[in-house]
């Protein structure tokens, strides 16, 4: 059985990425990030998601980016509330125009390299994340150019890179699963290119435990979502096309 | 004055990219590392080289590698002595044939991604690295296709790569100093294609002071180098060609 590396944050799009790897038939180790983020929450989500799943092995790393700054979601700086998100439909949304302060630098490279050091170490060469390009807030690292561009970086990066074959390009394209070279290591988004709705119906169809997850950037007394932050907003838009119940606001 | 991010370990090559960049006229900042290193008298070094080249700021970044494991540099395993480093003339060295156990998983991709988030945070578009791909342990992410690729990766990364002008692929030539695209990230390696000859000799025309630093994966009591793993066969290699005594054998 394969092993994977699966980035597990907690909130919605990581789960339904969880689900979607188990089920493609992977033995998944959830790596989670304690990172200095206000919505401290999203770790006891992300606790009860494994559980619920049951992932062989929870990694928790702490890395506190608060010395370096410059985002809203690790400095006392006002979480932006409801936002023009821009228009989406279930076939092709449009995202926002402008990076919102919420953006944390480099998020997801750092997230990225520490997964492969996780993966190299723990014998694995599949890494997933649950970046989605359609209805999100407009960070640069969640497209599917820069999920290529680190495909690529982590097979010159690493001993299972280097003892693949070498000098070719390496693709990470998500429709065809791994990467058809042995041993080469593959980043998996499998929800790059789907809508919020996309992403419930799929974590529908997987059986994922919506009311384990949290999403708010911004929670309020009890953890109970703001629903009125980036998060919230796009959530509620994902559950209200799928025709679905939103199980936090039950 | 153009600023930017320097990883300093306190060893000989980050030294020499320090007082290369500042030659270069960039105001630098440098940045080490804390990731549970057995080798922790280089934080020590850096602190003195960072304090005898003036630096503006210097950032010490915590991260426990060792929660992954994997590498003599992080864990009780032995760190090799004499080993074979392969044949080397100035001209053009040979590395080794196999990654040695000192190699620390993905350990430049996450150094250069947190390097990354800080030169987002502080303004700075110029990181250097001092990676050096002819004398060296042979690591994979010692490699000039290595540093390539981080680079596209870190224009496609972040908000100053998005704003800056997009799609074309970008360059991390050391010789062509910075990229050639306004606000476009650079990856400086400007040891890259040096020997240790070479980097002795810059080092001693931009008068680094070769006594601060520390180059040894396993020093003995005191700090004192052991003269038999790869880094210290590799500076002594280094002084011999240069025709030069190392102050630390002094």
């Amino acid at each position: 059985m394969n092993r994977a590396i699966v980035l597990l944050s907690g909130g919605m799009d990581s789960a339904v990425t969880l689900a979607y790897m188990q089920r493609s038939g992977f033995d998944c180790i959830a790596l989670s990030f304690d990172y200095g983020q206000r919505h401290r929450v999203e770790l006891e989500a992300a606790d009860r998601v494994a559980t619920s799943r049951g992932v062989r092995e929870r990694v928790v790393q702490h890395i506190d980016l608060r010395a370096f700054g410059g985002s809203a979601l690790t400095q006392e700086i006002a979480v932006p509330k409801d936002r023009d998100l821009g228009g989406t439909t279930e076939i092709n949304g449009v995202g926002p125009s402008e990076i919102p302060i919420t953006y944390v630098p480099a998020r997801n490279t750092i997230f990225l390299a520490l997964a492969l050091a996780c993966a190299e170490v723990r014998s694995a060469r599949d890494i997933a994340i649950g970046v989605n390009a359609v209805d999100y807030s407009g960070y640069p690292d969640c497209r599917p150019e820069f999920i290529e561009a680190f495909a690529r970086l982590a097979n010159l990066a690493t001993r299972a890179g280097v003892e693949s074959a070498q000098g070719e390009a390496v693709g990470s394209d998500p429709a065809r699963g791994r990467d058809s070279r042995r041993g080469a290591i593959c980043i998996h988004a499998p929800l790059q290119r789907l809508t919020k709705v996309g992403i419930v119906r799929l974590g529908l169809e997987l059986k994922v435990d919506f009311a384990l997850t949290s999403s708010c950037y911004d929670p309020l007394a009890g953890g109970r979502p703001c629903q009125h932050c980036d998060a919230c907003v796009l959530r509620a838009r994902g559950f209200a096309g799928a025709g679905a119940a939103d199980p936090l606001l039950g």
